[in-house]
């Protein structure tokens, strides 16, 4: 049976964290669970808050069922899409209304949306900035662009921009960020998003076309210390925003989450209908009804995010006291690690005797790095610092 | 702005089918909704059984809120498949299990990673047998297929075979079906589908490749008078089914369905492995997770389907009492009508003076047909009859 070599490829690549999360269980059936230390799936542990499932039995209870299990417009229902406006423009001086959004099946799909819109395949390129989301590089290939990577910044996880700089060309189509980071756990600063707003803006008017912006936000309300996380419509208007409800509401397998065409952009109407018609393309119809309604009633809620903070505090605290190296972690539920030695495979090898499960950077495109999510049982966290320290000492 | 011009013209180009029920809305405001007959829009007007929402409440009573939002693998929850699974086999004496089925956003998720997973792009050809589903064309395109389609047998409905056999050629991958029909309303006999097996066993070895059946079932749980449906995998081993939850439960917002497998299939490991890395590919992650836990509980119950049946003995009575031919309407939820003038747009344009909103067959591959969508109250079409007569004796 012939079929498509590259779908063939991407379906049966084991995923590395995928591999390590399953180790993990069949160890933890060995030893007992209460003896590994599982860091590697970037699963949210805290519950949905309670609002989400009252507004589902609400629903059920007011709505016709032809209604709330009904197809909405394929942009998405009109309340939810309005809802979601406001809430943004309360929180962040934005002055979007319903027609700035399309309402998709999470930030996955809107990704390979945006990109099936903006992309002219076998044609253009798309750049991400290291480390990032594997999945990026697969969404961009489904949209038939080139995809390049700015190498990563270590000292700082924010964003190298003379190497950026050096890589957008004429074929340049978009620039995808991703803010709270996966997997560093940085935020980038207002300083970061103005230099990339101003370099963006020069290398538009250079090429004589507008580079977008692609900004992956599932983390955005996962932010510590009170920080504040720059709204990027604000500071670049040629960006498209990729939203995902997954880890603010804890619905990751809901599927629910938007693409946002802010109206400053250049050619707003053409590129929302691009978006419209690539999500007719790839088979989404609409994202589900259900769902739609019940982030229309809840959106700018947020899970209880103080227990990951507290998780952040007490992993962090610990391994600096032991003596790690690692980025600052200021959003999301990600610590990144500087691996204590230069092959990044063989330290996480190494950490996986010692029951400590850590995904490598390599994946994420930045080598020497492991990725620690910290969405776990704080009670794990504690009992595994004492084993990070034996890690430590192995290497002296 | 530069764009995809293929997604922008997608996004851009109006439905004729949403055009009109935009039309009716309008025309409802000002004569009256009891004055209009619109038999536009292919949307499920029974609710689902009760046993869907119950499902949903107790769900959400009992499974913890991170398992039951929460991620499940991509091809979807273990138990929902192996529920499907059973279901089947009881139904239709078949030997499947979990490991056939990838869950899915709904059919056009099934068919477009279905498509994405068999078609080599800019190679391969995928044929369809008109009439047919119009948006075909669209998912066969975002795989990169050329899409050719066998004229409609509009004795029968059923297939053109010998069309069909001329058209088939070395790059043929995938010959789409639907069965019960949109928009016909016909269901493929059992000597229908014994000839396809037959015709496409037998180029598929002059041809040296298999070339598969991707049978699109959204209709398959609604058809009348004690009918049949063959179940397509038992007389081809080639075929890949993609099934909706969207008409049998009345879940058309949800996103729903899966695609199925089987064993039977030559090189099944590779082609389920091609269909996961395709719903990976186009951003689907996995299906709404809730949704998943509900059909497996429910699978296999319907909405109540006597209702459709009381509908389309009323309608297809009174019209052929008035003189009207049509297809014969075995399931789903459509009756095609022979237009009364070769000009089928005229045909439409008129019966809209008369505030009769039916869709041309044009879009459908099928000019000189029209297509009434009856999931509509019943007293709209024991109204509408009346005007019917009307308007066919204005073509006196």
């Amino acid at each position: 049976m012939i079929v498509s070599e590259r779908m063939y490829g991407l379906g049966s690549a084991r995923s590395a964290i995928r591999e390590l999360f399953e180790y993990g269980k069949k160890r933890a059936a060995e030893v007992g669970a209460e003896n590994i230390y599982d860091y590697s799936i970037g699963n949210p542990a805290v519950p949905s808050p309670d609002s989400v499932n009252e507004t589902i039995v609400e629903l059920l209870r007011t709505e016709p069922s032809v209604q709330v299990h009904g197809y909405t417009s394929a942009q998405g229902d009109a309340d939810a899409r309005q809802a979601i406006a406001e809430d943004l423009n309360r929180r962040f001086g934005t002055h979007f209304h319903k027609d700035n959004f399309y309402i998709t099946c999470g930030a996955a799909a809107a990704l390979t949306i945006s990109l099936g819109a903006l992309v002219v395949p076998e044609c253009d390129e798309v750049i991400a900035i290291a480390p990032f989301f594997a999945e990026y590089a697969v969404f961009a290939g489904n949209a038939g662009a080139k995809f390049l990577m700015v190498p990563p910044d270590t000292k700082n996880f924010q964003i190298d921009m003379e190497a950026l700089a050096d890589m957008i060309g004429p074929k340049t189509r978009a620039v995808m960020i991703n803010s709270p980071n996966n997997p560093t756990g940085a935020v980038y600063s207002e300083e970061t998003i103005k230099r990339l707003a101003a370099l963006l803006t020069e290398k538009s008017r250079e090429f004589g076309h507008a580079i977008v912006i692609l900004s992956d936000e599932p983390y955005r309300e996962l932010v510590y210390d009170g920080l504040k996380v720059p709204f990027i419509t604000k500071y670049y208007p040629n960006t498209i925003v990729c939203y995902s409800y997954s880890k603010s509401l804890s619905l990751p397998g809901e599927r629910i989450g938007y693409v946002l065409v802010p109206d400053e952009m250049e050619d707003h109407d053409r590129v929302y209908a691009a978006v419209c018609g690539a999500g007719r393309s790839l088979g989404f119809v609409c994202a589900p009804s259900l769902m739609q309604k019940v982030v229309g009633k809840v959106t700018g809620q947020t899970s209880d995010i103080s227990w990951y903070d507290n998780n952040r505090r007490i992993l962090a605290s610990g391994l600096k006291e032991i003596g790690y190296e690692f980025g600052e972690p200021q959003g999301a539920f990600y610590l990144f690690l500087k691996a204590l030695e230069d092959d990044t495979e063989a330290f996480c090898e190494r950490a996986k005797s010692f029951d400590l499960l850590l995904v490598s950077g390599v994946s994420f495109g930045c080598p020497g790095w492991v990725r620690l999510a910290y969405c776990v049982p704080t009670e794990m966290i504690k009992k595994s610092l004492p084993v990070f320290k034996k890690l430590y000492d192995s290497y002296k």
